[in-house]
């Protein structure tokens, strides 16, 4: 069925602001498929449909724990030799999220978007292991690090995740996002550290693209802010990137996100917002 | 060294209240061990020095995960022949946590504590393969389950920790507190759901009693607490469980926190709160 980061992470920003993907894929991406990014107002004008090709493919399944995925197949197919090429509106981008892809492609692209007041970047333990240098060296150019915590014990050899962040940061980043799965996420940042829960749900039905949802969430959000983006900001985006993974997860593929109302939106972030409150003070007796 | 759950736990609850731990130890829980229960106030009437005994004794280590102990030996000793004795005064709790321990002695404790306002049980995997009728009965006669997510998981046998959680409570509980080890702790209750991250911190240096502090903080707050154990002073309870549990990790044993003071602990709760908060609605723009 639909998936992959691009349709995950545009779908969910798409509730906040423009999104713009950009990347190959191939004859069996057609018009239904397209149809559910237009209907979300994506705008798909740098998806690159390559003649006589086919998407990149994944399958795979989850037994008792949903936090691990186990692969049975993967066909890079298109992205096998995908150069990036982006439009004038897309080097233009306020908000840039660079996808898990090989870190050097990454780097073209990021150094495209000079104007990008706020950059991310995703990346998986293939690139640490085979492309260790390129990827540190990506960064370091960009605001944010946005991968899941085994990751960036693993990046930075590191088993203690807050030195860990810290090392991550030293090289550039003023932030660094820790993905945990069911638990949550955690925000490394010069302020300090965030954390929350991930939104208990007693239906999970397919954990596939929670965390490019979660990426949607948070960088759609902050597209959509207008002032700095400060600590507050990047908190509350961190709810929304918890919300967007939760409904995600509630079905398969892109089922849930494509129905949902920014209404339900902040619904759900109100109520992770009374799920996380606590009063350190003890009211006084009277 | 020094260690095991009532050592832990009575260290922990005793910045908050009194606490009367009940149990056997040998002939090697000396004066130097009984010290230092006794400089944190902790009244040791109802530990059973058993003549010719050796205490509990359990060695393990840990690997790059500090989330996983590998035991290496246990020995019950003392605790093999264990019948609780409790004193009028223990009897007489307000609070009761009933430990780690096979849960026909854990109802027989809970019988004589008829008056207890608030009661915990935690548990183990070996008690749900070898004693789960038991331990269900024991269950649900507290008003508080902690025990570990991977436990509540594997007592229901259902993998979603909401439900798994929920189930719990149908069978007596008004509380469910699943410990996450450094990803924090979450509480299910009638009210609804509040979660934790682990208090973040860049030196771990030995992850045991974590749990057991967590559970001391937690009840010795609640003990403390004049009012009703509502919602909020359950959640605060949570705030000073993960506190505990934070000092614990930070030296081996009992070190960090035998020489802790509560103005470090209420500091950190602070900081704690600090890191939790986030704001849903933006600001208005000017």
């Amino acid at each position: 069925m639909l998936g992959g980061t691009a349709v995950h992470f545009s779908l969910a920003a798409s509730f906040f602001t423009e999104v713009r993907p950009v990347g190959p894929v191939g004859e069996d991406f057609g018009a239904a498929e397209f149809e559910v990014l237009e209907r979300r107002g994506v705008i798909t004008d740098d998806i690159e449909r390559v003649r006589g090709g086919s998407s990149f493919f994944w399958r795979g399944h989850y037994d008792y724990d949903l936090n691990v995925a186990h692969t049975e197949d993967t066909q890079l197919n298109v992205f096998g030799e995908f150069e990036p090429k982006l439009s004038p509106a897309s080097r233009a981008a306020d908000v840039l999220f660079l996808a898990n892809i090989q870190p050097d492609l990454q780097r073209r692209v990021r150094a495209q978007c000079a104007e990008a007041r706020f950059s991310a970047l995703d990346s998986m333990n293939l690139w640490i292991e085979t492309a260790r240098d390129s990827l540190l060296a990506a960064i370091g150019e960009v605001d944010c690090l946005i991968v899941n915590d085994a990751e960036i014990r693993q990046l930075t050899g590191e088993s203690n995740l807050a030195r860990a962040a810290r090392a991550v940061m030293e090289r550039g980043p003023r932030a660094v996002v820790a993905k945990q799965g069911e638990y949550g996420a955690s925000l490394f940042s010069q302020e300090g550290f965030f954390a929350l829960p991930g939104f208990p749900l007693e239906e999970v039905r397919d954990p596939t693209g929670a965390g490019d949802s979660f990426a949607g969430g948070f960088l759609g959000y902050l597209d959509s802010h207008e002032g700095d983006l400060d600590e507050a900001s990047l908190r509350r985006a961190m709810g929304y990137g918890t919300v967007l993974a939760s409904f995600n997860v509630e079905e398969f593929g892109t089922e849930r996100v494509s129905r949902l109302t920014r209404g339900e939106i902040d619904e759900r972030l109100a109520k992770l917002h009374e799920m996380t409150q606590f009063e350190p003070l003890s009211a006084p007796a009277e």
